[in-house]
């Protein structure tokens, strides 16, 4: 039994991680941190978990952690989390960072993006990104892992088998990225106002989305080459789900058989990755409220074009950073998730 | 040409009212005021307006009236409201107040509800309901136009020809009501949260919503009679409309037919209520972007059930507002409406 | 591990069932059939399911019923269905029926509202309405369940305490109900076009909705008394979900405190009824996706507003049949549904 | 007063002709022709229209046209349009056809994508697309018009003053669309289904929706050079909107400023087309209901991002056919469409 805590307790994402630890067979939630308000239950602010989930949240303190707990999720927002996750790892317990602070191996892409001096340079060392179906075999060994950002999830997940196989040209690889409202969070502000989102559409952070070198990083990681991702992100009016349209061009002629079979053998032994077979394209309606990912390709001219959507608050998320801890600890990797 | 001047500029009902009015061959916006943000064009905040109506909006202050104006409509909040409007009507210009403060002939009652000391009692009292299918004459002769509220509005259209007619038990009228979210207004909180409102629904405030009395008030008014309204709003998944489903026991028997006669006569010259036909009920997309109300009824064993359907932005704010300053400057009543 | 058969397999009742099914450690799917589309598998019809779920359907034929299945959920719709209940139950096999075949016990309501000749008196007469929180000791002996309605669920989990205490006047008793779309079933038609539905709100089938009857059926049968139930549905632009709201006159003064309680007690061994404590109304994103109902009461003046939330999908139909499986098959009630 | 028919009275954008020519000072409807449903008031369709525009469908036949019309709107679906359009031309009353029929130049073109051979190859001849942005001067002597598809209109827009400049390369162009569920019409289906999209997203038709080679063609026309468009339709849950985001690469470097400079100029006297400044990118919020194309770009490494949005029932359908009257006619350009 993994004994579970949940720092940054008040986030949508952690109210995700919460529905599917009570589902888990062998994880048991006993800690809830929160920066801000005290001396209330989750289910005061989640009042979906009253009678199901009571537990009072903790304030959260600098220099002092819970007992009685092997692993932590902090879902704390990027320059924060980096405040708190050393002293979680120092006493020994492991950690799962949803934020961004623990993503880039250059320090100096991390400082220019988020504009703070990163506070945690001897730990980024160790941290693993944590995409499993990259990387599951550093996470197994890892005790900090750095949960992907949701658009990266789902971006690279259709883009790394053809990266791999070094098929495409890395510096013109354009993903036109579709999202749900509840990426942007549950802080009430303009852009998540009902009135301005519903019936509405339209482009954001274009050119300057910080998840941009983080897809930028991990490819030139894997692709062992320069890259230059075209990533332009886009709000639509649904509470879930992340769809990527990514048009990349082939460094030779490829069949659509050729990439499905290519995707096929990629993803052959993953149980979160749904390769679409004949002319089903990825839609948000089959991905949502899961952990999977489904993606597709399509040959035209001399591009290709990959769907892969996610749903944000999951496989972009909380379903996947408990899919880590479940490598981390040596649980089934689907224990909860399916 | 009447020269019009919007105080409190930058709330939804403003952006209607600047579209109305863009449309109204006989009047001109010659004055946008606001409280808080100076050194904006009112296109700064409505982006919709960009080229088509780029009027700066100037500082509202106290004791200080712009020149150039015939008449104002405030749509500041209540309580508010009420610090402005004596310096209009001082100054000679109209007002048309889109807020409640001077909906209620009781003092008492406005200062129970709304938890303030009325601060402008005198020019209360020369107030007119601006609900034209019942106070048309009054309006034509007034310079404060208390405008209704969004379910008010809504609610006396479907009930008042049986009021009048003495037909129904005032004590024990139900108003199940629905409304759109932009009724919550421009300000983003938890409660106007894209996510919150999607696939979701839920009554508010039942028992004690403002627009209790204020249904209440004028029901007694025209129906000289105790009157007690058990009035339960909801909020719905969509940016505008309001129905209200009113359940009233008659005195005696009635038919759907002497209902539809009833309503057809009361409303016979009405340009902006529409009696439904045979089984029709009223639905927000039909009256969604207009100044229309639509209503029908329908007898089920003692009780009757009358809906009446409105866009809350128009007739229940906005459009009814053009459509006083109509009657009280003497245009045409449909100008800019239809 | 009970054998379960679907019949009917491609309504979205249907997909609930499945996926709940899938969860559920002590039933497994051996047999679904279908009426019309053959040679498919189900994941062609709902293509969340493949890769997970890819069972083929079996054309449904009448006096042909498959071996290996314990108990059969039919999802056919009404007057549909009780062509094929009874060679099922010929054959030994326990049946959910999910239609409105079975609900009645006076044969002339039924045939009165469903305008048909019932063709299946005998086993009529053996049949149990799957409501547990009432019936809960019938539906362990039963072999056919005639699982309720959706509107009925709700709205009768929210009267039954008061109706069996004898509290209120059954013959005024008024339910302002609000579904989502999935209500209407997968059929494409105007009235589940999205244009048609979205950004729009309407009441519809006023005082001959068929919930009517079965509502007032079961409140006849647990309050021993004439009854009289208002019952207006109304299409809200939400997929899953249904609120009442409902209005009824107690016989005698009572507090909010009293009513709360006495939900307490009525409900306190239940686990899918869920009381709302202090000021909370129950919302339908608290309930979505879960097998709970969510109870509330506010006294207004000499009425009583009750609040009943549900997923019309779950409790309302899939969830609710599962919860009958598992009393019918021994299974502890909350297996797969939690 | 123009005299205004419309044949195909009962699709989405004849009602939206209809609304847009009831506030025509110059033009009335005079005719409305339906091919199935006869002795039908449009009203009857379209309920918003009840008591104000109640007027009778005439049965639509081959070889009889109505007396009393100037012009006809024809909404009919592709290869039918082209059926009736010849008998409006030879009784000399001009048209707008917002079918695809008379769009292509190249009849080959139009036979293969439309899979129909052609039946009036004469009048195509002579037939003008009606884009006025980039054909307003033979719009104005035309007796046939081809309006625009929606997408096209949306793109074409976006990328004509690029092209005209012959600053990009036209072989490269990525037009990733995302459209509202109203551009699938009237008929109920499955893609239609409330349940079906709502909180869903997909693409649909990947390299071969018709819109393409209508693209490609124009783009042809006015750049003087070959031409390969990757264009990607998308369905987004909303009533109307078009958003279009493509990437395409410049010829040589450019900056923002000089784009900008660029579609300023372009569009200077375009009622209808407004370049966003600063920041500000196109969303549907602020096109949707009008007849304005919003459009902005932005420089981002080797390739311009250009946003273009549009209410695809307004600019994208009946709004520009109105426009095309107006030209057509003689009537100010801007006339009921502001």
């Amino acid at each position: 039994m993994t004994k579970v805590g949940i720092v940054g307790a008040t986030a949508y994402t952690s109210l995700e991680l919460i529905k599917t630890l009570l589902r888990h067979p062998d994880a048991e939630i006993t800690y809830l941190g929160t920066r801000q308000e005290t001396g209330i239950r989750i289910s005061d602010v989640f009042t979906v978990l009253t009678k199901t989930f009571d537990m009072p949240c903790s304030q959260l303190s600098k220099n002092d952690v819970p007992k009685d707990v092997d692993l932590v999720f902090i879902t704390l927002p990027p320059t924060i989390s980096m405040q708190y996750v050393p002293q979680f790892l120092d006493a020994g317990i492991k950690v799962v960072d949803l934020s961004a602070d623990y993503r880039f191996k250059e320090i100096s892409v991390y400082e220019k993006w988020y504009k703070v001096k990163h506070s945690d340079p001897s730990h980024l060392k160790t941290a693993v990104y944590g995409l499993p179906e990259l990387f599951r075999e550093k996470i197994k060994g890892a005790t900090l892992v750095a949960n992907p950002g949701c658009y990266p999830t789902s971006a690279l997940l259709g883009l790394a088998p053809l990266i791999q196989k070094n098929l495409i040209y890395n510096d013109d690889i354009i993903i036109d990225a579709k999202s749900g409202i509840s990426g942007s969070g549950r802080e009430p502000k303009e852009s998540t106002h009902y009135c301005e989102r519903n019936e509405n559409l339209e482009a954001y952070n274009v050119g300057v989305h910080r998840h941009t070198p983080e897809i930028e990083s991990i490819i030139s990681l894997i692709g062992n080459s320069d890259t230059f991702v075209y990533f332009t992100p886009h709000l639509i009016p649904m509470n879930r789900g992340i769809l990527c349209s990514m048009y990349v061009k082939t460094k030779k002629k490829i069949t659509n058989e050729e990439i499905r079979d290519l995707f096929n053998d990629f993803y052959a032994r993953e149980p979160f990755v749904r390769v679409c077979s004949d002319d089903k394209l990825p839609k948000i309606k089959d991905v949502v409220n899961t952990n999977t990912c489904e993606i597709s390709a399509k040959v035209l001219g001399e591009r290709t074009i990959i769907f892969s959507s996610i749903d944000n608050l999951m496989k972009g998320a909380s379903g996947q950073a408990v899919q880590n801890m479940n490598i981390m600890c040596g649980h089934r990797e689907t224990m909860g998730l399916l």
